[in-house]
């Protein structure tokens, strides 16, 4: 049986070029005892593998050159030798890679159930992004009843999550997203209060007309000029979660720092950074939480699903240039 | 009687000029029924001044054109009409500004007893910028026993408390300062782990040096590169207070932002803004902390002093060269 692979071929400097990895086949190998074979119906594809790719100090290691990309996958189990756990048909979701099939002991990886949702929610909603929302507007943003959110990147994966979390605990949000399009979406389908189209129109503008006495909680997705609009309307004790900075990943040398980053002191204001993988003991308790908000149609799932590994490449790139709706999914599974 | 006074002539761009203030001499006008007349002898000099000039949005209003330039000021009262509270001889410390005179109804104004410190004290340690380090340290920085705790402006009034409140409460202490009297004043006679000379040695390769372990806790006076070089060496969890920025107070349009902010979410990191007068109903509780380590020899203070009303523009630019040794003052009693 053969197995297509996307393997790290080189470290890029700026925006990954389709010579960035290699698409190889192997065979699969026999499995011993205790591991399985999953077959990968779908890859996660998020901005944070943009800087797994770099040779630098990070919260986990670098991916090697040479090594299968890292990526979230969701895939069915095909093949057990005596696992402890898992068996033939069990669905898992965990980080398999950018390949077809993955030959594992089980490690990091987790069973889900698919008449609950779809497989593609469990890298999408209830999986890492969701988990990234849930904690991050939850626990770092701590948001309170009446209060004024804005999210960027807010039609995608994390951030529509996080807008419709801070609707479901009484926040008043607006959305950051690129397009009329995405616009309509946040505030016709997730009820988000406003949103502002950040490639049509201005963001200092939208921000003082939607939020017209100041921003209480910001969560960044973005970075860049967004950030920096949203800092110049903070209020009082406001609270910026720093999730990730998709404007700035293909930065290497020339990040743009937030030049309005004393509206900290002048509103006594807190900017904190979060890692999903520090939650890692409550996720349980979030997916069951953010399972009833799905099946009572209070938070929608939306998944943008391309086909074919071979298509990885000029799939990924879509995160950066904004061309999706919502969160970015590779089916593997042919 | 004339009062000699330094008002707001101006709003300056950039550093200001011998021209944004203009000396003027008016009568001090009678007293009324409730008001003191202080005679000035101190004026407090301090980075947060450049800030009340601009015409922006800020956690006070700007000083007016026209007016007394706001400073914290120590002196006597030399008059009283049937004050409540307030009488010939006492040592008041508030917000005169810098004039040599003051006629008020005392709100603001505290006494202070000369026979523990000197007046110059009360607007150091035991002042604002006492203040300023007490509460960024503690309550924002959060420092624990054994934690690496980084300031920049180290030798200056709020970062050479800083760091000596960090050594008591058993941190590891590095300051980054200018020049090597300074830093020799930080580690010999402050007691300082360490000192980074900014203006001759490299503050990157100094922190690998002096934490290489990384920073539990930088308390940020100054901004700029320096700031960026911290940010770079973050420990998980670690805490940046962000007190001032002197290095951008001049800069209109162009301050630079932290390019290294991303350091944020790799360690999970917290960047606060803090200002001390969201501190005042606790003032006296660490007015009498600190005035015990003053006694008791554990902290020092010094304040370099400048003479006459009319030298104010040129001792105030030095806060921004930083020739100066410890909090400047003015002295305007003639």
């Amino acid at each position: 049986m053969t197995n297509k692979q996307q393997i790290l071929a080189k470290r890029p400097t700026g925006m990954p070029g389709p010579d960035t990895w290699t698409l190889t086949e192997t065979e699969v190998p026999e499995l011993k005892d205790g591991q399985v074979l999953i077959e990968q119906h779908y890859i996660s594809l998020d901005p944070a593998m943009r800087g797994w790719m770099n040779d630098s100090r990070s919260y986990i290691p670098p991916v090697g050159i040479g090594e299968v990309m890292r990526a979230g996958t969701v895939g069915k189990v095909i093949q057990a030798k005596n696992h402890p756990h898992f068996k033939e048909g069990d669905v898992l979701s965990g980080w398999g890679g950018v390949q077809q099939y993955t030959v594992t002991d089980g490690e990091g990886y987790y069973p889900v159930d698919t008449s609950l949702a779809p497989m593609p929610t469990y890298i999408g909603t209830l999986g890492m992004p969701g988990m990234t929302a849930y904690f991050g507007i939850l626990d770092v943003g701590k948001i309170k009843e009446g209060e004024v959110v804005v999210v960027s990147g807010a039609a995608g994966a994390v951030g529509s999550i996080v807008g419709q979390i801070a609707k479901i605990k009484g926040c008043r949000v607006v959305g950051i997203a690129g397009g009329p399009e995405k616009c309509r979406y946040l505030t016709e389908e997730l009820g988000f209060d406003a949103a502002i189209d950040y490639k049509n129109d201005s963001v200092p503008a939208g921000l003082k007309q939607h939020c017209p006495d100041g921003i209480d909680v910001y969560f960044d997705n973005v970075g860049g000029e967004i950030l920096d609009a949203a800092l110049a309307r903070l209020r009082l004790h406001a609270r910026v979660v720093i999730c990730g900075a998709i404007s700035q990943y293909n930065n290497r040398d020339n990040v743009k720092g937030p030049s309005n980053y004393l509206s900290l002191l002048v509103n006594r204001a807190t900017m904190q950074g979060m890692i999903v993988m520090d939650y890692a003991q409550d996720y349980g308790t979030a997916a069951r939480e953010m399972g009833q908000w799905l099946q009572a149609g209070q938070l929608k799932s939306r998944e943008d699903i391309y086909e074919g590994i071979e298509n990885f490449h000029a799939t990924f790139t879509r995160l950066f240039t904004g061309e999706k709706e919502g969160k970015l999914v590779l089916k593997v599974k042919e």
